[in-house]
């Protein structure tokens, strides 16, 4: 679906009650307002690839994988977030890439890249086409054409060591697919981003994603045993030792690299266990700050649970109000927790994996420490409600943005010391330039021993005239505000194009130049995704 | 001690009934045939810095902290590998550096670095000293004046932040200084390398620490949450955020450049509660295959003790035979293992550190399984034997040294799978090279998920002849065997100047070009630590 997020799941729609909330909380009616344009009335300009170069990729990867026509372009056109989205439903796809090679192995994607390179044209790595930072942003930079290197075709599980846990996998698995083939081997990836349905391995590792059980699992980074890498300069390609001191990691080079050294075709990854049962269940807890100091317990003594997710009180009160799964609401015991003086209070889900003994192990000394930290359970239903629903949230906001909703998402982390601080200059930032009638839901879902992150949802009445400006003008205003109190720019979405501003005040003046000289070494003529990650 | 491992716990000496075990395993008689020269009469080149560089340098960090008197010289010639320790010992400190520099705070090592930039002058880093892979070697380069840039000024930790459990620390503290200003705040380090007594802060960044407890506490880069690095074209200093999607790592680059960046001036390190008990055992199996399938099983079920080091056959005997403390063969109870068919077994130490809670929840399901793997469990004995001599094994070196024996170890690190295939290999190089009187012991010390470490302790009797081409030869065998097998040729030694030539085998050329783009960037004239890391 070139214009939302769409299929798989083929995903809920916002509930009947959820016109009410969005009346009373930002003074919309709930109607339809918006639709996008017919795939018809897409705007291309023509495609502007070299006929050499065309003919040259098809020797490459055959006729058939490299495509020109308007559907292809426009499915590769953009990312997923809201600004993406805004433009794709108007049909705006002028600068979409010239065309779309498909290439069917490694040995190809190093093909394509050396003739890119040779023949001046710019190339944008395409996996899962969920980027929501302006990452697959089809920028010519000062080429005269571009094309999407659409990593599908190098598909599936190559070998697994049961023995060792890991798994080489192509990098244009998407991560269902690796799943389904790892479960034949009683495996699992055990990386659930949100954008699961449609990630690929490779597009995670190029991104540093996080996924929802980094908690337990660890974030994808941790999990990257080995790498191969096409680069217009050759092949980059690491070992794969358990842990080495062998000099500054290689690996780590490209973890995060998001297209701008080459692409990646290979990844060896840690692999887990299929967990043989698991546990997803319910806490609330009275304030946002004693639901943090729980979790911050939790982690430190080594016990927090796989997935942790803590909603402060605005996001507690909309995803009562919008979960599709109206069981939520009744289950989270609406009466009980008024009853407790937990009302306005604050939703923790704990998801558990791992053998009934693991989980015990785990569980038992977690659930004491959320009670001595002031929560109250309130039972499996909101947990198994959250993870039937854990996929959801972008298919609704197609419904969102129907109705003329501005709806968007940004992250960061810090310490626990600065996370109080943090969450209210965000907050107020937000506040500051949307105004009053916006929602800015929040909540802490990654934790770690030294501190979190925040992952912020924002919603309000679109600007009907300046839906862009409005945006971006809160964005600026967020990033600012993440920039000014040292936490991190992003801390699972990458930086993309949107967040390269802000790259410097973490990375240093210098820190910049060293990834400047690791991108000309690997790409000397600049063709691999301009405009991305460094000005 | 310029020419032994020496001082802080003074250290252990050889137990009288080591002698037999010489005689008996290497055919050396235990007399002592070697001795090593007095500091007068070390052989020095005149120190050969410009007037006017050393005019510059004193009046950045004083004149008192230019050294250029041989003891100063002498004492920072190399680190403590076994060829180090023959040139000390023989007087052969000719490359000594011309001056020994020691900044007093992070704005002076910057000025020291532009200022040798300038004049042309090599820097090699120095902290704890204890290179044992050539780290320290001074060479010039193309340079003519070399200094020591001796960091032990900046010590001391500078700030705690005890709800994030991290600290910030000077790059000179010693580690055993380190825990003991953390110990005020409740806190420490949890790194516990074998150069504990010696090694700083910041050497065991550049360097890709271990630390005994890497399996409960993680390895050095597991905690760094942010670090300042001097370098010639300025800071390098990185956000101290607990994660980030921002891009590849810059600390990451930092970690394991062994001073060829710059120099480290400052870390921020995750640091653990101390621990309020402990348990340090003993477990014998009856042979080492069962005792790495054990470890595996432990550390994949999450369970994995804090220290866990398992020897091999051989490794065991040596133990007991060479142990200082008598106990240890006492009480691992030689009749019992006898009478269970545990004779000739393998000797595994678990260390469980943390509270009460935290031990019982990961030991007692942890023992289940080393019971299910086939280990009999000797007790709290060996495992306070073994924690009581932790630091012991350098120290015996210089007696062995003494007695004419070659005594070095190497170590490196593979998947579960290729284990034991990579054990018989390294062995049987070693084996190869040396000939039929040489004792081969090795453990296993570092436990990861997908795979494990392997460290190699070699003696045999000295060939007084040419003791540096014996071992030459020998370490060359053993690290082509290591290449061959796809292995890491370190695990946690570094690769200084002793492993140049075999990084290339797990970089790739395009890493090795990665690397030295970094190099160049940050110091363009070359001074910092020439030779080492990359050729």
């Amino acid at each position: 679906m070139f214009w939302g997020w769409g299929e798989p799941g083929a995903g809920p729609s916002l509930p009947g009650h959820a016109g009410e909330f969005l009346r009373s909380a930002l003074g919309v009616d709930g109607s339809i307002v918006s639709a996008p344009v017919a795939l018809s009335e897409v705007r291309l300009a023509p495609p502007a690839l070299g006929e050499e170069v065309r003919r040259r990729l098809q020797e490459i990867v055959g006729a058939a994988h490299v495509r020109e026509d308007p559907e292809a372009r426009v499915l590769r056109c953009r990312g997923k977030s809201y600004l993406d989205l805004l433009a794709q439903r108007a049909g705006d796809c002028e600068a979409a890439p010239d065309a779309v090679v498909a290439p069917g192995d490694a040995a190809q994607v190093q093909a394509v890249l050396y003739a890119c390179a040779e023949a001046g044209v710019a190339v944008v790595p395409f996996g899962g086409g969920t980027s929501v930072v302006g990452g697959l942003e089809p920028l010519r930079g000062r080429f005269g054409a571009l094309i999407s290197l659409d990593l599908g075709r190098l598909a599936g599980l190559m070998t697994v060591d049961a023995r060792s846990l890991t798994a080489v996998l192509a990098a244009g698995t998407r991560l269902p697919e690796a799943d389904r083939a790892l479960a034949a081997h009683g495996l699992t990836l055990g990386h659930v981003p949100q954008s699961y349905e449609w990630a690929t391995v490779g597009g995670c590792v190029a991104t540093r994603s996080a996924g929802q059980s980094s908690a337990g699992r660890g974030r994808i980074e941790d999990n990257v045993v080995a790498l191969r890498c096409a680069t217009p300069m050759g092949e980059l390609a690491t070992l794969g030792a358990p842990a080495t001191a062998a000099g500054p990691s290689v690996r780590e080079l490209v973890v995060g690299s998001e297209g701008t050294l080459g692409a990646i075709s290979e990844v060896t990854l840690r692999v887990f266990r299929l967990a043989a049962s698991s546990r997803y269940e319910g806490w609330f807890f009275r304030t946002f700050e004693e639901g943090c100091a729980a979790l911050r317990a939790l982690v430190q003594a080594g016990v927090a649970p796989d997935v942790a997710r803590l909603s402060d009180r605005d996001e507690t009160a909309m995803s009562l109000a919008l979960a599709g799964s109206a069981g939520l609401k009744a289950r989270a015991g609406g009466a009980m927790l008024r009853a407790r003086g937990y009302r306005d209070g604050c939703l923790l889900i704990a998801g558990w994996e791992g053998g009934a003994e693991a989980l015990a192990r785990r569980r038992a000394p977690g659930a004491r420490l959320l009670r001595a930290g002031g929560a109250m359970a309130v039972g499996g239903g909101p947990g198994e409600a959250w993870r039937a629903s854990r996929f959801a949230a972008p298919h609704l906001r197609d419904d969102l943005l129907d109705r003329g909703v501005l709806v968007e998402t940004l992250e960061t982390a810090t310490s626990w010391s600065a996370l109080g601080s943090l969450h209210r200059d965000v907050r107020s930032a937000l506040h500051g330039a949307l105004g009053d009638r916006v929602l800015v839901a929040c909540h802490v879902s990654h934790v770690y021993a030294t501190g979190t992150s925040l992952y912020f949802t924002v919603l309000t009445a679109q600007d009907r005239g300046d839906p862009v400006g409005q945006w971006r003008r809160a964005k600026a205003a967020a990033s600012e505000a993440i920039a000014a109190a040292g936490a991190t720019i992003t801390h699972h979405h990458g930086v993309g194009r949107d967040h390269v501003p802000w790259l410097g005040a973490e990375a240093g003046p210098l820190g910049l130049e060293l990834l400047r000289a690791v991108r000309e070494r690997c790409d000397p003529a600049g063709v691999m995704n301009p405009g991305k990650l460094l000005a």
